[in-house]
């Protein structure tokens, strides 16, 4: 079993008390610096220092070893060189110590040489029985339980707090707890992974998910370990409404073979994460400020419901931008009830509109008694899942005297109802003391610094709060049938077989059947090539459309003529034909396997030009016809399924349960599938219908269709 | 002649120096604020009070008009009640006074009979020969030249620099400052514009691009007044490289008629004002922060050129932020020359790659003079225009000692190279004292305070500078031709004439003619109802495609009958035979006239599909065939353009002289014509031809098409 993984075991490392500081020294600026993280994060417990000499440091007992310190030890925090470490994880390992942070750098992270010896220090210490974090880590500060040993920095006062911070980068988790606490943010845990050997980002979620101090998790990351894990501590985020919101930066590669699929460019480098983000409700965020200001505010509020947001000001100008941000980072602004709308005349000057956002006009500078009756008329609004109430929030004293009534009659209007009361301000500067004593003082406490980064915060909880009220498909993988067809052919009969609704054709071996095979069918005909080697057809001169009964031993001919020269190995099987079907919508439709995440299926409208116009959506399995029409409706493109310009509307219910069809049929493929593409699926008003066909393995499993 | 125009009248009026405060009493805490900015903003100039009682106030002698006052008054500050103005308005002219700030609220943001109010005072004040700001205008302080009258607020100390707010309301007006304020960032002119009855935030524009104390101009606008004054401040500000930087807010109407054609609904209620900023090098932004942030930083650094930038960081994470931000904000990430990554080699650790962004890795903590080795090389890259390099800007005592040598490093490192030295810190915050004195004594003038802000600023720099390096296309419009087209056969018989290819066709007035026309050419036919009356022929039946002679009679009787009961009244001309084309790529061009901005052109790529996914780019006019050729190189559908899937690449020289010559043609139907539009224009390799036609007039200027 992963040591990292017993969660009795991790409470223990997450909380030391005894610590030794193996390498501690009075003549290292760095150490003294290190020794001074304890005190301001305040840490509960004993210290000692452990070096070569056994000298006391920063005041602390010197030993030269751990074995010789008289009290028990919870963990080491190790800062010898690097060529030291792994006897310093001995020396612990016989004084009984379990848990390290190692802290020193110059392993993975510097190459060549480095890289080895991170392993053997991996090595070692599993050999010992010791969890640790690092190489290059600079540990973490388990604010809410009051343990710590890092080198990671933090303002005083420490803000404690709901907020916990995992990162990767050390200077990063610097910036993430400036950051935080310039905004009068406070923290319940951060940690900086470092190169992640031994406990990594994913396995601190993990175990956060059930830490009752936390009540939101900000990650950063670089490249995400143990996806596995991952998703079932999401899955458990999710189902306890906590909150994980992720800076994720570094693209996932693509399998090659995946990329021989048109799925492939259209998933992306990044679409299979957002697929999960999409699927387990976790919010992605592109910079530092987004990633503390989304997740300490979606702790805070918590998922709303209905998932629709009253925005109202006193400042037309913040209205108005609100209005457009909104429209940019995709936040839907529903109107106010008409009750609501009717109460709000009867309050407001009569030049007031009553929209949403909501400008309350300059009379609550007159009257700022205004707000109490605004607030609760808007709190009261069935429609809305919250309001926020956007003011300036008061920096200095002088501030206060000017502002401070206004801001405290937003907030007893809000103490009237039961919606979180949410107060943003304008512009994004640092919350002084004077305006955090100023919230506490008013009962402001849940607040958005400005409308930058708090539209977009609004926009993720939104999102946050549709996901955790949409049911998460969640059903059991299809058994592995343990087939495997191969080729246009063999694909589409197998999906046919699954339920899924594709084009009649026959398979003709000899020209001299084509003729009768196209006579049968009432139109004009399709005929391609059909050969297991070769999955694009039409560059192989494989594919002519619109053939009549006449024309069909010639065409026969040509097709398997141009396919010999374009694949002279191919195994050829003959020549499909099928019905020539007049223009319609047409879809592709493909599930690929991510090396980390699973199987994702992908949709997008509009045969070639979805590639030009990337107009795709990509979901993880399972899926079910719900899901799949949510997704079809996601699509820019979806217009062209409801009717557009006149065309018939598409069936929805039936386009969405073959697609959720071909999603099981590629489950029940086994493991060694890689992708397994449907284009075009084409759709005509109720007619659905898969046109082509194509499955691809892993390499290794047993051979693809154009590797051969 | 516009009083606000007179650069000399404007002169006096934003530098004025005795100034009689109309309103002001002891009693009012409101006139002792306002009193109080004279001083924060440092004006120089005496102040004089006047009100009913003749008393003094704040300390300034009284007076009951302002013809009573012994010095010489250049302004009158007028904030007596909303009834009172006009006679104050009176007062001051009976004293020679020719300026006025009116801070007076309850006019047309009122509603109502402060409509009505509003265009009493404008009529008197131009009689009176008095310039005025306002009414509820919160004023302006000129900090440059010493001069303010304004209820605008600033914290102390002010900071002096060279940025230039200009802002219509008076709330947002005071958070552009504060956020300035918390920045560092110095102001050079502030204002706060109003109802703008009378000066606008045009006005102050045009003034201001003429200002060498001014560096940078931020507008937030909600509504912009004359628009031709606009436009040729932002082409006097482009001539000058002065940065203008916009937050426009609001939607402007796209008048019915353009509703009509599809291109209106391509262009957007935003398109022509982006065009209009494309032109000019305007940047807009969407927020506050994002609006002083970029104004301040394109003024500092200027255009670049090349305009590419290379960025460098200590931090890993840092490098890997920027590259997503740079991704997503449209920042063009070139790599570093060849020779300059040789010479990084030689100053960094081998494990570092040399890549742009650049991590130059932990080991400039332990010897950071590597930056004064690597910020020159970086700075010689013949290939970037800017060098950004990220650190952590110390904040504090503490942090200036742990960080100070580093940033000194840098800071050491841009001095031996010519580009403008810039540093970037990673996370928003107030920008301490402690911080802006170590800046000053480490010689660092130019940062960015983020990486989220930081790179959309970035991205605004890339923009402006390619709009500057571009020449600007000025041709005088063509000659109004005095000839109004109408309808398809019209429209396309017009184009032809002025050197648009266009597809051959024949009017066909009797059915009885129709086989023959169809017979005398190579290839099936298109037949299509011509009539100036129907614009959307389509929906009328008016259209048949792929028509054999032997059917073309029946066709023609059919398409008549369809029309006759979609459009009894419609007049109609025949049915126009054009030969059948296969298909192609199709475009559409459309030219709109905005009522504000004048003609622009819009151009998508896709057919019917170019609605659904919006897929287009709009210009103003004159356009050249090269400014043309950008535009078709900027959709996302330039790839159908390119030889996509083996389709024949199209002739873009020829496409681009085409579109060059339908927006040509557009201008030369005069100042009547509300839309012209071709659609499809196909494109079939190095053959371009307008297949469709339409062109619309303004109502009440002699009819159109379907308004008819």
């Amino acid at each position: 079993m992963d040591i990292t993984s017993d969660t009795q075991a991790l409470t223990s490392f997450f909380r030391p008390r005894n610590i030794a500081l193996v390498g501690a020294s009075d003549k290292s600026t760095w150490s003294a610096m290190i020794h001074s993280r304890f005190a301001r994060f305040g840490h509960e417990g004993q210290l000692f220092a452990v070096n070569r000499g056994g000298n006391p440091a920063h005041g602390l007992p010197g030993f030269t070893s751990c074995t010789e310190i008289p009290e028990p030890i919870d963990a080491a925090y190790i800062y010898v060189p690097a060529a030291a470490v792994i006897s310093a994880l001995e020396d612990a390992a016989r004084a009984g110590i379990r848990n390290a942070v190692i802290l020193t750098s110059g392993f993975a992270e510097a190459g060549g040489e480095g890289v080895h010896m991170q392993a053997e220090v991996a090595k070692r210490a599993a050999e010992l029985g010791i969890r640790f974090m690092g190489p290059n880590s600079m540990g973490f500060a388990n604010i809410g339980h009051h343990s710590a040993m890092t080198s990671i920095n933090t303002r005083l006062p420490v803000r404690i707090g709901r907020l916990a911070l995992i990162s990767q980068s050390g200077a990063i988790a610097n910036e993430l707890g400036k950051f935080a606490h310039a905004q009068g943010i406070g923290l319940a845990f951060t940690a900086a992974t470092g190169n992640e050997a031994g406990i990594t980002v994913t396995d601190i979620l993990d175990y956060l998910v059930d830490d009752d101090q936390v009540g939101a998790i900000a990650l950063y990351v670089e490249s995400l370990k143990k996806p596995d894990r991952f998703v079932s501590a999401a899955a458990r985020a999710r189902a306890a409404k906590k909150p994980i919101v992720i800076l994720k930066l570094g693209r996932s590669e693509m399998s090659g073979a995946i990329g021989l699929a048109h799925t492939g460019s259209l998933v992306g480098d990044d679409g299979v994460f957002n697929a999960l983000c999409d699927r387990h409700g976790i919010s992605r965020v592109s910079s530092i400020e987004e990633l503390i200001i989304t997740a300490d505010f979606l702790g805070k509020v918590g998922p709303i419901d209905p998932p629709r947001i009253g925005f109202t000001s006193i400042s037309g100008g913040a209205c108005a931008i609100y209005a457009d941000l909104a429209d940019i980072h995709g936040v839907e602004v529903a109107p106010y009830t008409a009750g609501t709308q009717s109460k709000l005349r009867e309050v407001l000057p009569p030049f007031a509109a009553t929209l949403n956002p909501l400008d309350v006009t300059g009379v609550v500078l007159q009257e700022p008694q205004t707000w109490s009756k605004v607030i609760p008329i808007l709190q009261d609004d069935p429609n809305m899942g919250l309001i926020v109430a956007s003011t300036v929030l008061p920096n200095t004293e002088t501030e206060v005297q000017i502002l401070g009534e206004g801001v405290r009659a937003i907030a007893a209007g809000f103490k009237t109802a039961g919606k979180p009361p949410v107060i943003a301000s304008l512009i994004l500067q640092d919350a002084s003391e004077v305006q955090l004593a100023f919230r506490k003082s008013a009962g402001v406490d849940v607040t958005l610094p400005d409308l930058d980064f708090g539209v977009r915060a609004l926009a993720h909880l939104q999102r946050w709060a549709r996901c955790l009220a949409r049911p998460l498909v969640e059903a059991a993988a299809p058994a592995n049938l343990g087939i495997r067809p191969v080729g246009e052919r063999e694909t589409l009969a197998y999906l046919a077989a699954r339920g899924v609704p594709v084009i009649p054709s026959s398979l003709v071996t000899v020209a001299a059947a084509a003729q009768r095979v196209v006579a049968a069918l009432d139109t004009p005909a399709v005929l391609k090539i059909a050969s297991p080697d070769i999955a694009h057809k039409t560059e192989a001169g494989g594919v002519r459309l619109n053939i009549a009964a006449h024309e069909a031993h010639e065409t026969f001919e040509s097709i398997v003529a141009a396919a010999r020269v374009h694949a002279p190995t191919a195994r050829i099987d003959g020549v499909l034909v099928s019905p020539m079907r007049k223009a319609a919508t047409e879809l592709i439709v493909g599930v690929v396997r991510d090396r980390e995440w699973g199987l994702a299926l992908t949709v997008g409208i509009g045969g070639i030009l979805t590639e030009v116009f990337k107009d795709s959506a990509t979901r993880l399995l399972p899926l079910d016809p719900a899901a799949v029409r949510d997704m079809l409706l996601a699509l820019r493109g979806a217009k062209l399924l409801l009717g557009y310009r006149g065309q018939p509307a598409a069936d929805l219910d039936a386009l969405a349960a073959a697609i959720a069809a071909i999603a099981e049929a590629a489950a029940a493929l086994g493991p060694s599938l890689s992708v397994l593409e449907v284009n075009p699926l084409r759709v005509d008003g109720s007619q659905v219908e898969a046109l082509d066909g194509l499955t691809i393995y892993q390499a290794g499993s047993g051979g693809s269709g154009e590797e051969a």
